[in-house]
């Protein structure tokens, strides 16, 4: 997890809008795929020639260019180019270490977020940088890797389900924002799952390795909390975008969108406070077992450690030592031991720690 | 308790506006009632057909309609659809996953928020889900099952007790939502009991089960601050919403649950607080017990250690130790041993040990 | 302590606006009395019929009426009536679970707070609800029981010492909140010297005792600040009343009692910041105890148990230990004791053990 | 420092506006001296007679009255009378227990603060306060001793050093607030100092003495807070002033108190989370202390006490023990004991504790 | 780091406006060059005579004045009062104690800020301080002593790389801004690869030396967020400028400067997050490490005390002790040996201890 948290710093002393790609390359090649669409037509297709990518900027109908793959800054500069998008955006682009934000040119809107997955082999949350670009009559969407969240929106417009291929591109962008933000849920589910496993493990046998449990969970929660608090702000703005590129009517669905992201917000602050109680439970735990283990020594030391004593003592080779020769000299010693003893046990029974 | 905690993701997917229920199912069937009422006139009776529920859009009368069951999303739907609600709102209203909020359309409100009882078997809190629509002449409630914190208020209706006949729906919605927070009020009175029960023993004799119940409240109070906290805001924008539905001659009626939300809000707080130094005083308590152990195992071993020695000394058997031949050796040793000890006692006493 | 954080709920099922007195009864009848003035005139008076209580309403003199005890709701209910105040507000008045706060109707203000008196014998703070309703002319008060706070008003009155007599309500208003918050400090001084003998108690002996006054003193400051930190926010409203009941010349009066009102919220968050710092001193110094008693158990075993080994080899009865019969062999362990004893000691000084 | 904390009440009963001094009296006698100056002219001199004191009020020059010692409420009602001070002012001049606040009446400005020195003899942080009544063309300042913060700005004066005698008494109130808060960075200074001086010893040798030093060094940087904290909210309403009292082209002098003040602010801030990581080191550092003790007595326990038990078992008088007649029996046991040595050094060497 | 948190009180007693160095004297001499340069045109020389530098301030082209060493006051103020600079603003650039901040002046903008690089030999953050002023058509920048951030604004202007020569002064100065604001990410990276390897060293062999570095990165991340956290404000406010010195088609870019820096700040909160994380997760894993060595010392302790304790028993020689003369005697106990330390080893495996 600690590697998300690590910040990249750009190629020094290259001009801004420079376009150098940051982060892991996750793709070997980039793809691009572009869905075309109003009520009644629909028209898919893979695309090879960056030059083809770039036809659709005067289409009427909604277009919608995906990318996948963000270390080809040649070919992204170009579509950058083609539809009129500033540098520093596409060199946020490329760049995986934003943090969520929405920016507001006249144009068109810049929209960059975090997609987050649960790799159940790794058992570690995976995040991909996922950048929309939203104009009059197109969305453009670049991705790290090829990912499934976005198949049930194509497949909605491909099978024209709902009123999404009766909608504009605002309603598009909502849509892929809803995906995104619905998986957010399945990852806090797992995190739930996870948490609550643990407080079982920790009621039941308390060792050091659920202690690093609580660690790396600590760090998941801190890394949701620190790729999806800035969300709340960035939906905020994408509604209030001055630049008429998102109707109206359309503002209750992000404010849906708000609401959820709220709520996941609401969650992960609740994750950590109880990541915090169980640490707590955990170090009382451990601390209640060490005095457990500390009243058993004292109690077998108190008992055995006076009565090896006077075992001690008459162990001695004195050549005159009286009690020796007594006749019940050594029935005598053992009553003294068991009244010890029984004393001892006493003293405990009123200490509590019997 | 932690099963409150864990969200739920709606069915990934499916489009927005797609009802899913998403939570427990709490009750067998639904069950639908309908209260009608003016100053002179009243009415109340069970709906079996929802085509029926359907006919109140028009009355010019008060009316209340209470759904309880939330799983027959077609019942829902079609209700939703009769009184012209958004989709969006009806998928919300079957999510039982909602934190409190109001929404403001301009022909009804949507208010949704968190009814709390304490199952005295189960000794925890439970949960519903409870969802207002307030239209101009009706109210819809959707609950998720039976109960009877909304009786009173039946029955004030039925008697003509107080104002309530003659007012409009926004008195009933205000009288609703009083009556719920009102409720809040016996689970402060309930938690404050376990507190102070806690704290009680605490005090007599601190276990560790007590680390268990302080952990376990903290996660209660945890659970309550998550319902309630955004109730605040909820009833502020309900004051402030620019429907009109509600009339300004209420408003104080709706300060007054607001003053009740934020008194509750307020209590729990303190309780965090009070949980918080409970933790504290139980760590302390455990660590001086560890403390008194430690000093007495010290005190036995300091003593005898030593004198287990010397006595170890005279039981060796070389056969040049001239003590042993000594008349007084043996008594002498008896006169070294108390030394030790009434040097070592004293030591203690300077100490503050003993 | 912690019973004043207890909430109490609503007669569940009751009307809004029925009064019903929550908190323990505090007096055992309830009790009236009146002053009515200018600047030339003076009459007081004690009231048995609470008709009578009603006549000063259209009086042009100013009058303040006192009502010691809350549990008679019938009383209050009819003076409310007679002066025209909102059920909802008798409701508060009888209910002391009120946090501090100001409400503003057109006719009269409402201002609810918290009178805190330390009582010496029980060892602790006492609270009582004081409510106060601010009308053009009249002044009526709540209190739970008698008390000696205001007596200095009402001597002030009756001399006409200060300018108390030339002023109207507003100033009278002022004089008694002037007078609740000075007695916070008298509160404030009494907590100081607690937190004083405290931490000098901790320098000298730190007992288990101390720890349970430092979770008392605590939860006595929380209570305090429980009680008055919403007092800041309920002068400031009363400052921009809109009500023009406040004449803005007596503006710089009230501006003195928030500053106080302040003042005081500092020193409490003052406390609670020592409070926290002596929590810590005290476990640290619990725990460098328990370091030097574990370093004296560890050095007398760490010397004696080795040397106790060495007795014990000596003490067998092997018949062939050539030792045993060598002539200086018993000289011999002695020599070998004390170096095994001073390269102890050596080894602790090197630990600055010793 | 505790002592600073305390809050004092005023006398209670009285009427508000009366002088009652609080806190200590800190000088023998009240002491007052005069400047009067403009470009020009200059005119010093100490004042006997409170009445000359008066005769300032109409001077056209900037004048500016010093006033030392507050116990003398007679003196400074009379100044306060002919200034026309309002007397709620008057009664927080001579009540040290003030927060720095503004006060802005229409003539004047009343302005109020801590003036921190470090006494090196008692090694405390000693506290003043200092009032100043910012008049059209005259300064009165109220201190409780004698000091040579205000030296400076003397000579400067006398001297025509720099713009002062140029200027108003605008920028006079700028200077003598500057001198105070360049003086706070010298308390800073100091407390760095010790703060470092802390630091060096908890890594040489952490003794239970700089727990007290850590606590008592949070408790002065706790102070230097609660008393500079406030003095930002002052300075700004300072230069919002809309009595026309300070001139705008003065604002960027105040700018420069202001940012001053905020970096105070900050390097307290930092001190307060530097102090608390000292105490978790140093608590660590105990903590690994107990450790490593703990682990001495453990290795010497493990190794000796078996041995002892072995050399135990021979030590016993049984008739028949074949072992003791063997002839290598002592010298199988010997070998015995090595091995066991080894194998338990072996053991402790694998658990990293050698 | 310590001594990066301490401040420097300036010289008592000076008029506001005196010019003192305050801070480490970085470099032997002040050195200056300027760079003059429009699209076509370009010319860059080191200056040895003050005067020369002056000569820039009416030139039509894009000027930028670099000055290196704070120490010669002289210098400084002669350039000052040549550009016109106010002298509290000079006070501010010598004055390394400075937090970064904008300050607008008509006529130019003052920009301070800090520059940090890491040392790699001393291992340790070193920051330094820069000073701008951003003038019409030129601007001038204070270092402390030369260092190679700039170089490769410098070699874009020389290479006319970009679009830097086409611009004014907005852009050069957001481009020095942006340089600074991009070195950050360089100085946490590295302190990135600190935590990680420090988290790696704690999961495989957490010793008190770990405690050490935590405890250091806590002071570095500290200081860290000082120097950088007031920088959001000063570039806020700097695009906010009301001057007109910074032309609105820049905007985009200094937003971009912003969201780097709360990008910046944002990690800086994470790493102290992580560092808490971490500093608990050592404390228990210590604890734990006690935990183990207990359970050691107080298994060989429980088994072998008892058995020394027989062993002591039939060591004694009393004269008529029967056991020792029975055949079986010495066989029978190793059997009582063998029962008890099996029970033993029984029990501690009941407890998990084993």
């Amino acid at each position: 997890m600690l590697k998300h948290f690590k910040s990249s710093s750009r190629m020094k002393g290259l001009p801004p809008g420079t376009l150098i790609h940051i982060g892991e390359q996750k793709t070997q090649q980039v793809k691009m795929s572009v869905m075309e669409y109003n009520e009644g037509h629909f028209a898919e297709k893979d695309i090879i020639d960056i030059n083809e990518a770039l036809s659709y900027k005067k289409t009427s109908n909604v277009t919608w260019l995906n990318v996948i793959g963000l270390h080809d800054t040649a070919a992204i500069s170009k579509i950058g180019d083609g539809y009129g998008i500033h540098s520093l955006v596409l060199e946020d682009i490329v760049n995986t270490a934003q943090r969520p934000k929405t920016e507001d040119f006249e144009e068109y809107i810049y929209l960059v977020l975090k997609m987050l997955t649960y790799d159940e082999n790794k058992q570690e949350i995976d995040v991909e940088q996922v950048s929309f670009i939203l104009g009059r009559n197109f969305i453009i969407s670049f991705q790290e890797k090829e990912g499934d969240v976005f198949d049930v929106i194509r497949d909605r417009i491909r099978k024209s389900k709902g009123r999404i291929r009766k909608m504009k591109t605002d309603y598009l962008i909502y849509a892929l924002l809803d995906a995104i933000v619905d998986n957010y849920f399945i990852i806090l589910e797992k995190t739930g799952d996870r948490i609550e496993d643990m407080d079982k493990a920790l009621a039941e046998n308390p060792t050091p390795k659920i202690l690093q449990s609580i660690h790396k969970l600590k760090q998941d929660v801190l890394f949701l909390r620190k790729s999806i608090w800035p969300l709340r702000e960035a939906v905020n703005s994408l509604v209030h975008s001055e630049s008429g590129l998102i109707n109206e009517s359309i503002n209750m669905f992000f404010r849906d969108v708000y609401d959820h992201t709220i709520q996941v917000i609401d969650t992960i602050e609740t994750y950590r406070d109880m990541l915090s109680g169980m640490l707590d439970v955990y170090l009382s735990v451990v601390s209640n077992k060490m005095n457990e283990i500390m009243k058993v020594l004292t109690i077998i030391a108190t008992i055995f450690i006076p009565l090896t004593f006077i075992a001690g003592i008459y162990g001695m080779n004195f050549e005159y030592m009286p009690e020796l020769k007594w006749k019940f000299g050594y029935f005598g010693i053992w009553i003294v031991i068991i009244v010890v003893t029984v004393a001892m046990i006493l003293y405990f029974r009123k200490k509590k720690w019997l």
